[in-house]
């Protein structure tokens, strides 16, 4: 990650900023409060403001009319009966802001998740930095023989070479050819004043989807909980999952008791359909249950193999 | 409004406490924060917290690395520029949260607003104070002959005390057999331990809609600008516009930049459909344009001749 | 439930047209179309429109040209797939539109659900019927003593009566009230030309919260499963589980595929913690687990007991 | 636009089936059904489903037990009134389903639309299409020099040679290297057996921004129309504006009235703001106001002097 000396003067003058509010506080989030945290190779995820604490989603609970919060512990055995039984309005009472900088194709499936409010930087208004996501060569995965949405074994030797050396040399010219056809220098005067420049909105499309994007991200703890859950999974794409994981630390920081319940009855849970219940129930019966006199399909056998930790 | 004792103590112990913080902060909200604002009979809006402030809206329109503000007169022109144009998600990155107490009828109407996070009071979990909402006098309003959406003349003499008589009767009727089928007294216990108590989600059915509910609900400025300009608007049922008025000092006070924006490009706005802009023209070309001339329906002229303040 | 020869009239006489369509069609489901289900004393549901069937769920998934479809047996492996991995945007792709007439009170929990379209009788516009939820007495259940949110046993003898009649004489006593203020008649003639006749937007606030209110709601089959997820479920209450349990045997005409994966994977399932998963492992491997040393709050063993079909 | 043999033969096949419905039916958009209307050099729009015409906007508003519809101009008219004082629940009762093939850069534009359902092709999972936008020579426009968002002339000559010279070498070159990278030909088979291939969900991020994507999109006609209102706008990016004008075509079809109201209470409308309001009823008083005195900043004056049609 790289920050102009400017982006940087920025950051530390929003930092160097104190002033004195009533509102709910986090002392170990204001500790993070802009700091950009590095993600894969130029992105960055950052805090840029909040709403709330452990104590707003007990408050919302109770309806009250102070902070409605009783002894820490009991807070945390309520925050964990909330969570366990899917109420999930308590905990959309609480809010941050993410100033996130990402790849293009990152962007794209991270953009699916539709309840989160969203300012992107544009590309018909502004020029893109000339930065592009390459992957470490330990993330260089082949395509897996077993699932096709998902990576095999790490490429080597000269095939991992010739990767690396096409996706940086193609996003290289691509974004040299989308300079030239935008005949614009850093401030905006043309490079060759015989030529008109294409218009930005246009010449964008030259660039690779490795290119990276920036925006603001802003949403509820109940809806970010959701995004975690899914893109700090192990299916998720290694390249989102690396954002979400830096996000996970920030609800750590923010609201501990969430997010201590939210490993244990999210990211650690699972569900089990009727026929796999079914299936344990014979098996604390005492019997030995098979793929074949379970009923299931050889896949749901697996997952629920995989579940209970035994081979399937 | 009648606060109890400990309702009192309780906020006055919220807004005592300081804290420090990094968050972009509005000493003129801040004082406001907690207080219990009057509304209807024992109604009231109080701010609980929010995130971001006028520079908010600026920096995430673009997206910048540090607060993103330049002069105070450039961003409130860039803020009047956002609103005019119907650019909705910078002023998305504002949230704000309320305590609101409001008779069923109001909270029904207001529900129907489905982009804000709510945690009502439960009926099934709790009891239901013994408040209910009686028009004053003068909004004791006859049916309008004219719109069958509205309100005419005030009622007065013998059939108003008959209404409010009424009103009053049934709802403290109701109330008294809803506790008598509850068989609780206020610390829990039967009143009557012959009898069982009906279940709370049942009694509750018994209460008419002019009792008092509460809720917490939180929006992000846009939702609550679009919100306060159908509620805040004279079409809007007067025990609604109540609560929208005294919302809108709320934003006066967090976000005058983009308050003053919204008066001049949404409440004192009007909306010219093509019809309506192709008589408008032609009057400003010296035409005597009428209503027959002008090919609009009756209303739509009648709509017209209001927006330019002329005789319809 | 009763409808008026003219309400019965315009359902048959929809039900009579027949047209041609190249849209996916499901006879089952036609042949409910408009059709009130009968749901407590005076409410229902209805079909009144629908979009998509289990084809189109793999259409979507698969973004074909033509129907998507391969063998039936291979569509529900891909939607049961589907069902159990959470992928929720292929069940997005079908959308029901129903009638519903139901009281105020269950309305209100119903409108928490914010991912549906709404269309509701308007109280400010017209004059609500003559009906209200009285229930059963097998439904009139006492509060629970052990859950502050549930039902204990069913009430009897002279408290049971003493209820019914409560609730019957107050709903049918503001109604009548309701009626006098507004001073109109069937054919919106004054009773008693002498008086103005109260706003309908005020009146209306005299009713008490069983009375019946109706409403069209659009919802895509993805929250609709949500939403029944949620309402079908022991610990929902009886009156909008009634609603809900209609509303499924609707889902089953419709999309028999997804309906059985939802039983499967939704309604039959069952969400394990991290130390419940714990403690299953422990039990499979031949320890015998005690509340004590699982680890677990005993809240939480006992839900787990239940899950696994054992004393607590 | 181009379609595989096998395309074309699954959209007739889609086509020539016919069934009985008793719900609505719009003969204007049956004709339509699973056609691709052609947009772009390589895109398309189709329709795959519809629920809900005209009489359905009426039968919400209603609330009727049967088609709710009267004489077809009382029908319209209401539909009129609704738009423009925008009720807009009732056209939420309409849904519409699209497949779309779109280039990426315009995916993202579109996607910022976040009240729709969205099934995207997945190159996670698949390989995408050898297919690029390449602008039509009187659409390759450069950059306005008056507004940072817009396009000034076309380009011409040397220019445009090399500007379309490189957009279609580059996306030919990062397309074929993604070929390689995958190492898979058109069967899944490795077209080197010495080499692993790079996971799809790797390799997908060397192609541009104009390599055609596509999905199932479906949203609701109030949702519809916004989109519409915002992306069939002059301001709008053509390519984007290609789309929507396409879809218009769809929506005229399809609800005929409800079109004719969004043209002339939406496209064809104008929003005058309070001081704008105010300028216009000086001019009709008689009074030369001009921009000067007319309180306005420079450019909301141009902006009124458009929305009447006079010189700035």
């Amino acid at each position: 990650m790289h920050l102009t000396a400017e982006q940087a003067a920025e950051i530390d003058a929003a930092r160097a900023v104190r002033a004195e509010t009533r509102r709910p506080t986090v002392p170990a989030l204001e500790d993070l409060l802009f700091t950009p945290l590095p993600v894969l190779d130029h992105g960055f995820v950052r805090v840029i403001d909040y709403m709330g604490d452990d104590a707003a989603i007990v408050q919302a609970a109770r309806v009250s009319y102070g902070r409605g919060t009783k002894r820490v512990s009991e807070d945390a055995g309520l925050i964990r009966y909330l969570m366990r039984h899917r109420h999930s309005t308590p905990f959309e009472m609480c809010e941050i802001k993410y100033h996130v900088k990402l790849p293009i194709f990152v962007a794209r499936q991270w953009i699916r998740h539709r309840t989160a409010n969203v300012n992107e930087y544009s590309a018909r208004y502004s020029i893109l930095d000339r930065e592009f996501y390459l992957p470490a060569p330990e993330h260089l995965a082949a395509q897996s023989a077993v699932n096709r949405q998902g990576r095999g074994a790490v490429l080597e030797g000269a095939e991992a070479a010739r990767v690396l050396d096409l996706l940086r040399s193609d996003a290289t010219r691509t974004y040299d050819h989308y300079i030239e056809m935008l005949n614009e220098d850093a401030a905006g005067a043309p490079q060759d004043p015989a030529r008109q420049g294409l218009a930005r909105e246009l010449a964008r499309m030259n660039l690779t989807l490795n290119t990276y994007t920036q925006w603001y991200w802003k949403i509820d703890l109940h809806n970010l909980l959701h995004f975690l859950s899914l893109r700090a999974d192990p299916h998720a794409q290694f390249e989102i999952r690396a954002y979400a994981e830096a996000m996970l630390e920030t609800v750590r920081a923010w609201v501990p008791a969430a997010y201590q319940a939210f490993l244990d009855y999210r990211l650690g849970a699972a569900t089990l359909s009727a026929p796999m219940l079914a299936a344990v129930r014979r098996m604390l019966g005492g019997e030995a249950v098979t793929a074949e006199s379970s009923g299931m399909s050889r896949r749901e056998w697996t997952e629920l193999s995989a579940v209970l930790g035994r081979g399937g």
